[in-house]
C-alpha cells in the first residue's frame, strides 16, 4: 500500500497543495489557488481609505479559503487515509494579531477597519522607523542576540511589526493576545494545537536556542510598556519535522483530509526548498534562485560571525545550526534589464540577448556589475545601497551588459560564500532550485564564478516538496513515515538532474573579475558607504519623496 | 570697399574655406570639400597590402586637391584683391616627412608603397610604444618639459610618430631632410615658406618658449641615432596670427587668389576656435563641444600644474599662455548610448529620449556616471580608464541614465576647471561652440553644474572664422587687416547668441552630485588605476588580442 505525505506551501500570491509518494517523492496529486485578496497596499477591502505607504496587508480568510480550496482538489487524487502526514510553509514574517482561540482580531467588528488588525504581509515595510530603533538600542546595549544576525534587525521582522502596532494602533495591541506568525496560525487552524515553529521564531523573531528571546531589559529600553510583549508570542519552540498537532474533526470535515492526520510545526517557504533539494548534511549551500536568491548551510556547530542574515538552532532541519543569507535582487535585475530599460518588446524578451550573451568568453565584454539594484541584503545588508556598471566604453553592447549582471550576481553569491568559509562554514557545492536554473548559461557561469559544482534538483515544486518531506517525518515510522528528517530526505528526493562543472579556463578569469567586483564592493559597500546613500537621499528630495 | 579674410579649416575628413567681412566677421562665400581618400586604416590607395594595426593615414595630395577645388569655389564669391590675409588651421599632430623643397616622400617612386613616407594623421596611434618608452625615459631622467604636459607625452605627438619612422623605416628616416605638420607644410605649399607655428610646435612637438626643444641628451637617451633629430625640424617658431609668407603665383593662379595675399602660421583647428568664439582675454573657458571637448584657456602667466594636457607660450593667442585640455569622449558618449546601446531606431534617436530626459528633475534619477568611456584625457590622460554608472536601481529608467551621462560630462568639465583653479588659472565663464551647443538641457546642464554662465558662440563656423582672423591679423593694418589679435577678435566676432545662467537650486543639487562623482573619480582614476587597466587586459585576452 502506498503512503503519501501533503505539503502546504504558502507563497505570497498563492498557495499550492502537493502530495508526494512517502517512499519516493514522486508526485501524485497538486492544486494551486491564488488567494482572492492578494496582496493589499493601497486599501483594505470595501473601503476607499488608502493604507499609509510601504504597507502590504493580506486576508486571513484568504489562506483559509484557498487552501480549503486547493487540498479539496488535490486530495481527490489520492486515498485521504493513505496520507500519513502534513507539512507546512509559509512566507515570513507573515504575521497577525489573534484571540488565544486564534480568532484574528480584523474579523471583530470594532477593528474589521483597522490595518494593524489584519495580516502584515513578509514585505509590509512600514515598520522602518521602529526596526532603527531597535537596532540603535540593540546596539548600544550590547544586546548578544545581534550575533545571530550579522548586526541588523529588519524591519520585516516580528518585533518590529508589533512594536508599529503598539505606536500605531494601540487599541489593537492591547486586544491582542497572541500575535503569531500566520504559518503558526495555519497549523493552529488545522490542528487547535499552537505552537511556535523554530524557523521563523529564530530568523525571524529574535529567539535563539542559546538565548532565547530578547529580556525584558532591552525590551523595556524600547518602550517600558514592551517589556510584556513576550507574553503575547508564542514561546513553545517546536522544530520543523515534529508533530505540531493533528488535524480537527472541522478541518478534515472541510477538506477531506482524514481527522487525526499528523501535522508538522511550519517551516519558512524559502527554508523548506532544502530538504525539498535532497540536502540533509553539512557541505551543499542550498540556493533558491528567482526574482531574489535565498541561500542556506547546515552546520553541527554554531558559528557567529559578519554576512549572514541569520543563524537559527533547528532552523532548517533538527539538529543543525542553520546559516541563512541572500541576495534581494537576481532574477530581478535581469528583468529589468531586458524589459524596463532596454525595452525590448517580444514574446520571449530574453530569447536573443540571451543567445548573444552566451556566445561570449568570459570577460570579454570587459564589464564588472555590482549586483545591488535593490540593495545589498548579504553579506552588507545595506538597502540603500545600489548598482554599478564598470568598464563600459563606446563599443560596449547591451548583451555584454546582460552576462555582466549575470556575472555580477555570481560575484554576490561568491561573496557569500567566502563570508561563510571565513567564518568557518564551508561550501563544497551549490544544490540550486527556483527558475533561473532552467538557464543553462546562468548556470555555467555560477559554476564556473563560484569554482562548485552547480546540482540543480529534479523537482520543479522543491519547497512544497520540501513541506511535504516535513509531514511525513512529523508522522514518525510508526504511522508509515520516517523517525528522521534525513532518512525522510533520502527517500523522498532524487538526485540532480543536472550537474555543471566549472571549467578551469573560465575560473581562471573569473578570479580575475572577481578581484575587481571585491574590491568596488568593498570602496561602495563598507568603506564609503556614504556614497550611496546620498544618491538615494538626493533622488527622494528630487522626487519631493 | 569692403575687405576680407579667408580662413583654411583642414578636419580629418574635408577642408572648408570660409571667406568673411573683416569690419563685421559676416560670412561672405563658403565652400567644403571632402579628401578624396579621406582617412586610410586599411590599405594605401590601389595596394591590397594591409596596414598594421592602429595606422591611420592620409594623401598628402587630398589636401592640395581639395584645398584648391574649395578656395576656387568660396573666392568666387568676392573680388580676390579685397581678400587682405587668409589663415590656415589644421588637425595636429598631422605629419609627414618631406624634402628640403617640400615634396612628400610618398611621391618618390622608391617610397611611394610605404606607409611611413604618407601622412600620419592625428589619430595614428602606432607609436604607443615609442610613447611608452619616451615618458619613461622622460621621467627617468626627470625632464623639466614633462612638466608643459602634466607628465605624459601622448602616441599622437611628433617625436613619437617620427621615432616609429626612425625604427620601421629607416630609409625613408634617412631620406627625409624634414618631418612637418601637415598644417605648416600647407602655408609651404601656398608660399614657399617653411616655418614652425608655435601653437602645434608647443602642443605636439615637445618645444616651449623657456626651454626649446628636447635636448640632444635626451635624444641620445632614447636612440644615439635620435640626438641629430632636431636637425629635421623646422625650428623657426612663428605664432599663429604673425605672417609666414605670402601666396605664390603658381598657387594663385591655381585658386584664384591674388599673388601676395599674406598667409598666417598656421594653427590648430580646436584652437582657432577661441579666437572664433571671440575670446582675447584671460578669464573665459573657451569649449568646442563635439564629439569629444576640446577645453582652452588664456593667461599672461606660466603655471605648470597637474591635470592639463598641453600648455604654450603663443600656443593659442601671441601674448598669452594657451593652456589646453579635454574629455576624449562627450558626443561620441550620448551616441553610443542612444544609438549603439538601446538601439533606438527612428528619424531622430535623440527625440525621445532627450525630451524625458529633460523632463526629470536635477538628481531625481539617483544615478551619477563617469564619463570614461574612451578614457580621460584631462585630468587623468589615462586612456585604460573606462566608463561606469553608479546608483542604478529596479527603478531606473533609460532617461535617467541618458541625463546622467550628460552629467557625468558636465563633471568632467567641472573636474577641468577646479584643476585650472587650484593652478591659478581661473575660468569665470563657459564660451562654447560646437554641435552640443544646440541642445538647451546640455547648455542648461553645464551651466548648473559648474555654476558658470554658459555662451553659446553664434558662429557655426567658429574654427573657420577664427583662422580668418589670424589671417586679417597676419595681414596687418598697413593692408587693411588689424595689427592685434585682440582687435581683430573684437571687430570680426558678434556677441554670444544664447546665455545659459546657472540656477541656483539645480547647482546645489549638483555640487552634492559632484562629490559622489569625485569620490568615485579619485577611487578608480588615481586610487586604484589598475582595476580599469585589469578590465581592458582581461578583456582583450578574452576577445584573443
Amino acid at each position: 500500500m502506498k503512503r503519501y505525505a501533503l505539503g502546504l506551501d504558502f507563497g505570497t500570491e498563492s498557495v499550492r497543495a502537493l502530495i508526494v509518494d512517502c517512499a519516493t517523492g514522486a508526485e501524485a496529486s497538486q492544486a494551486t489557488v491564488r488567494y482572492p485578496h492578494g496582496v493589499m497596499t493601497s486599501g483594505l477591502p470595501g473601503s476607499r481609505k488608502p493604507l499609509p505607504p510601504d504597507f502590504a496587508l493580506q486576508h486571513p480568510q484568504d489562506y483559509l479559503d484557498a487552501a480549503t480550496k486547493a487540498l479539496a482538489e488535490a486530495v481527490k487524487g489520492v486515498p485521504a487515509d493513505r496520507i500519513i502526514g502534513i507539512g507546512v510553509d509559509f512566507t515570513a514574517c507573515t504575521m497577525l494579531p489573534v484571540l488565544k482561540d486564534g480568532t484574528p482580531l480584523m474579523k471583530l467588528d470594532k477593528f474589521a477597519g483597522n490595518p494593524h488588525a489584519w495580516v502584515k504581509l513578509w514585505k509590509h515595510h512600514a515598520a522602518q522607523p521602529e526596526a532603527d530603533r531597535i537596532n540603535e538600542a540593540a546596539r548600544a546595549r550590547g544586546e548578544r542576540f545581534l550575533k545571530y544576525y550579522s548586526g541588523i534587525i529588519s524591519s520585516e521582522w516580528m518585533l518590529p511589526k508589533c512594536w508599529e502596532t503598539f505606536s500605531k494602533a494601540p487599541e489593537v495591541y492591547a486586544a491582542a493576545d497572541l500575535f503569531v506568525e500566520a504559518g503558526d496560525w495555519f497549523v493552529q487552524q488545522m490542528t487547535g494545537a499552537f505552537c511556535r515553529n523554530s524557523c521563523a521564531a529564530g530568523y525571524k523573531g529574535l529567539w535563539n536556542a542559546e538565548l532565547g528571546f530578547p529580556s525584558a531589559e532591552f525590551l523595556k529600553a524600547l518602550d517600558p510598556a514592551l517589556a510584556a510583549l513576550p507574553d503575547k508570542w508564542l514561546r513553545n519552540i517546536v522544530p520543523p519535522g515534529r508533530k505540531a498537532g493533528a488535524v480537527t474533526r472541522a478541518f478534515a470535515a472541510r477538506t477531506g483530509l482524514k481527522e487525526g492526520t499528523p501535522v508538522s510545526a511550519a517551516t519558512i517557504d524559502a527554508h523548506s526548498g532544502v530538504a525539498g533539494m535532497g540536502v540533509s548534511k553539512e557541505g551543499p549551500m542550498s540556493v533558491i534562485m528567482g526574482t531574489s536568491s535565498c541561500h542556506m548551510s547546515l552546520s553541527r556547530e554554531l558559528k557567529l560571525f559578519e554576512g549572514y542574515a541569520g543563524v537559527v538552532k533547528d532552523g532548517i532541519l533538527p539538529g543543525y545550526y542553520g546559516y541563512e543569507s541572500g541576495q534581494s535582487a537576481v532574477g530581478d535585475i535581469f528583468g529589468w534589464f531586458v524589459k524596463d530599460f532596454l525595452r525590448i518588446e517580444a514574446a520571449d524578451p530574453f530569447a536573443d540577448i540571451s543567445k548573444r550573451a552566451a556566445a561570449l568568453e568570459p570577460g570579454a565584454g570587459g564589464v564588472v556589475a555590482l549586483d545591488w539594484m535593490n540593495g545589498n541584503r548579504s553579506v552588507l545588508m545595506n538597502a540603500n545601497l545600489s548598482g554599478v556598471l564598470l568598464g563600459l566604453t563606446l563599443g560596449t553592447k547591451p548583451e555584454e551588459v546582460y552576462r555582466a549582471l549575470v556575472e555580477g550576481t555570481a560575484f554576490g553569491t561568491r561573496t557569500i560564500i567566502d563570508a561563510g568559509r571565513r567564518g568557518g562554514i564551508p561550501a563544497d557545492e551549490l544544490v540550486v532550485c527556483g527558475g533561473l536554473t532552467k538557464d543553462p548559461m546562468i548556470m555555467q557561469i555560477y559554476a564556473d564564478v563560484t569554482g562548485l559544482e552547480v546540482k540543480v534538483s529534479p523537482s520543479n515544486q522543491a519547497v512544497a516538496l520540501g513541506a511535504a518531506i516535513f509531514g511525513a517525518a512529523a508522522a514518525g515510522s510508526a504511522n508509515g513515515g520516517f523517525d528522521d528528517m534525513s532518512e525522510a530526505i533520502a527517500a523522498m528526493t532524487r538526485p540532480p538532474s543536472r550537474t555543471y562543472r566549472p571549467k578551469k579556463k573560465a575560473k581562471a578569469v573569473y578570479d580575475k573579475l572577481y578581484e575587481v567586483y571585491t574590491r568596488t564592493h568593498d570602496f561602495f559597500g563598507r568603506e564609503n558607504v556614504s556614497l550611496m546613500k546620498s544618491l538615494r537621499g538626493i533622488s527622494a528630495a528630487a522626487k519631493g519623496e
